[in-house]
């Protein structure tokens, strides 16, 4: 069975959808309000991707193109990738649905950060990523990973 | 018995004890490398603090002062606290070490933003902590949290 990669549209189903992801916060209260209030529209885009398998949403990550002038991460200043969310439902795992995801991201040729959780560093450095190294007055209480193309290297965070 | 609020020295002994926390990462390992290469010195001042119980570390948070030209939360704009890696040994819940260490941050009189881990929103609403108005572009997959003395408000975010 063939699985594709989705833009998701906001509706009130796919916020419904949502619920089941443990990684669920203030950002999808804040589209449910949006929506409600006529903010954004019924099925416009979101920067949120995932995989329907039987029908439903099973494995979904946010993804967002930051402009250049705000890449602290990347040598040469370019923009990038910020990847957040990524999450397969229990019941998917070891599918390579996660696998498929981030391999979507990485198709577009530009450097990607991520914030690892926990216990996931495996995952992230299988899939080519590397940890960054950490600056506190921009990572806080982040574990950066980052995923550079050829022709492309991590700031040198010493030269300030 | 009485405990104390004590700023954590960086030496090998803190590091090991960070070791028993769940949100051990790069921040810690960069900490380790950094002792290890002589480019800190031993028993130099971290970012954390902590709660001894027992001679042994079982609560920590990191606290870090941000600058007011980087606050894109209050109003008016002004140096805020960034608190993260908010965490209680788990043998040791229930006795209000968390509490201890947000009144800690608080006594500062500073506003202080976190980024609220999935299920503890009601700790810090308890803690008299809001919900911020989330921002894809400043927050990503952040939840961000904030408490704002008297005096203070949250940034409109609408008028940008």
């Amino acid at each position: 069975m063939s699985v594709d990669v989705e833009r998701l549209l906001i509706n009130f189903k796919t916020l419904e959808e949502f619920k089941k992801f443990k990684e669920y916060g203030i950002q999808e209260l804040s589209m449910i309000e949006d929506l409600e209030h006529n903010m954004i529209e019924n099925n416009s885009e979101s920067p949120f991707y995932g995989i329907y398998y039987g029908g439903s949403l099973v494995a979904r990550m946010s993804l967002y193109r930051v402009n250049a002038k705000y890449d602290y991460y990347f040598e040469p200043k370019q923009d990038y990738f910020e990847l957040w969310k990524l999450e397969v439902l229990e019941d998917y795992r070891n599918k390579g649905f996660g696998e498929k995801l981030v391999e979507f991201a990485k198709q577009f040729q530009l450097p990607i950060k991520t914030n690892a959780r926990i216990n996931s560093q495996g995952f992230w450095e299988k899939m080519g990523f590397t940890p960054a190294n950490y600056e506190m007055e921009r990572d806080f209480g982040q574990n950066p990973f980052i995923w550079m193309p050829d022709g492309v290297d991590e700031k040198d965070t010493n030269e300030k």
